[in-house]
């Protein structure tokens, strides 16, 4: 029986789904369900490719209470710099919850995770920023250093954006770029421990190997989110850090062990606490959030199947309201 | 930078992907490059969706040689037929093997996976069964035995096929079809120990969780290749059998042992050998296949992601040839 199916571009994706409060509230709801219960997330499907230097990653989740569950396919090459061809792609495919039929492609090269996850650092600055932030920080000076800054801006609009990165130059570009999408005072600093030292809310957004943000730098009303971290062997923040902390809470307990922050810190003996709460709990009041403004919190995200199904139908929505895209029967 | 993707309804790649020698061979290679190593396959993605009685399996493979790895997903919602609509859907995914841009998708609804299930019966009697076939049998009535009966005659050209399932009005059913495709007498018949006893190469199709092949009915110079069982608990081939057969082979061993009759019989104690060979083995000659007539030799196939990564790759070409499908850049 044939059926119809949506097929949507990466160009009219950025048009449709900007990173604003409905994309972030859809986020939302998907860590609320993660800390409900009854969201089926197998583990990551991961493929690596040596001979060509990539990898494969597929993620997906079923939540309750959402349309459509997503599958995401995300390859890496790093060698396609080298022709000219960005690294990241990939795609999403939503399927209809309760039938599995297809319901949309989305032919994102990787622009619905942009979305989602600077969604997820938005969620984190909700539930464990300080109410009041006038600096923000950010380290890294890529793509999410723009994004993740965009999206706390919408729920903490901070005055102030400091950004570090080891190259100056990415770091005045990435500055000049928040300064215009924001209309605040951006800031690009030679000093990461200067950085921390006069911000409230600090992202770290790198593929750091070695931690980029130092246990000594925390202080009284800060908030960290580490999004860097998603792969075994990447680490930003130093181990003890996190007990160190009044609270480090993750998106995924399991994941961030095996692919998060909280991986060195097990390693180096110096968390021993076992799973940490999740950043859903957090959502849904099962765990309590910052209770007071002088408390240091962390927050460990490796991305989610569950934010995946989340962008995925809120785009399909998103589309279909603006009648975007190309309907084929199949 | 934008590519050109190419999408493919199932309408199309039924008229431009049939079952035949060309699909056969592209199978052949994928088991080929099985046997000869290099294959990156990791274990197959499963979700269980208990809540609306649906699982979503997802496959991929990247194979020396071939010019694309296919992911596969393929939902089975079981409660579909009472919607009307299909229980099993899906779709793959093509991109290219050395930069990971997606190429192609094929909107088959499982159409790419019943030619490539059937093109790997093709390649197991190919390399199995004995030279000559004058009466094949078949066990089970819906798809995969007709389209496994139409693969197997291409590679022996049998006179006579046997077909038996519970359903006496289906085994009719599926005798005239194949009478028709093939120009061969088909015949249903009541008994399965009879079309065993007077068959060369048997195909067990079903869903079967307990065994409708018994260990008694093998004789000299039979084939039997089992195909139905792909998801633990699914049982064709009574235990004993594996062993007794002078030479049992698996697509993939390590699957097999979890999926397939391997299961059953390890769990019984009635395999004891450890990994079988493959069936890629066989096809590069790393391992004998039959070294006579009157050997018993056993298949079992439990589907592989690198004969997906085969017809989709071949399915890329034989859409480009035949200028079908729908471009779009993205």
């Amino acid at each position: 029986m044939p059926h119809e199916v949506l097929i949507v571009t990466e160009a009219e994706l950025r048009r449709v789904v900007p990173l604003d409060m409905a994309s972030i509230d859809t986020v939302e709801r998907a860590f609320a369900a993660l800390g409900a219960g009854g969201v089926v997330m197998p583990p990551v499907l991961s493929m690596e490719l040596p001979e060509v230097h990539g990898e494969v990653d597929v993620k997906t989740a079923w939540l309750p209470g959402f349309d459509g569950f997503a599958v995401k396919v995300s390859p890496g090459f790093f060698d396609n710099p080298k022709l000219g061809l960005p690294s990241l792609n990939g795609l999403m495919i939503l399927f209809a919850a309760g039938t599995g039929l297809v319901q949309a492609l989305f032919l994102d090269n990787g622009y619905l995770t942009d979305v989602r996850t600077a969604a997820a650092g938005a969620v984190a600055a909700k539930y464990l920023a300080p109410e009041t932030v006038s600096t923000a920080g950010v380290i890294g000076t890529g793509v999410q250093a723009r994004l993740q800054m965009r999206a706390a801006h919408l729920v903490r609009p901070f005055e102030r954006v400091l950004v570090w990165g080891r190259d100056a130059k990415k770091a005045r570009a990435c500055a000049e770029d928040l300064a215009a999408a924001l209309g605040v005072d951006a800031v690009p600093v030679d000093d990461p421990a200067r950085l921390v030292a006069q911000s409230q809310l600090v992202v770290t957004t790198t593929p750091a190997r070695e931690p980029v943000l130092r246990a000594a730098w925390l202080h009284p009303g800060l908030h960290v989110t580490a999004m860097g971290a998603d792969r075994s062997g990447k680490n930003e923040i130093e181990a003890r850090a996190l007990a160190e902390a009044d609270l480090y809470v993750a998106d995924n307990a399991a994941q961030c062990a095996r692919l998060g922050e909280l991986r060195a810190a097990e390693r180096a003996g110096l968390w021993t606490r076992g799973l940490p709460p999740e950043l859903g709990q957090v959502v849904t009041g099962a765990h309590p959030g910052r209770t007071d403004d002088a408390q240091v919190t962390i927050c460990d995200l490796t991305g989610t199947g569950a934010q995946d199904t989340a962008i995925a139908t809120h785009a399909l929505r998103a589309t279909q309201a603006a009648g975007a895209g190309i309907r084929i029967e199949t």
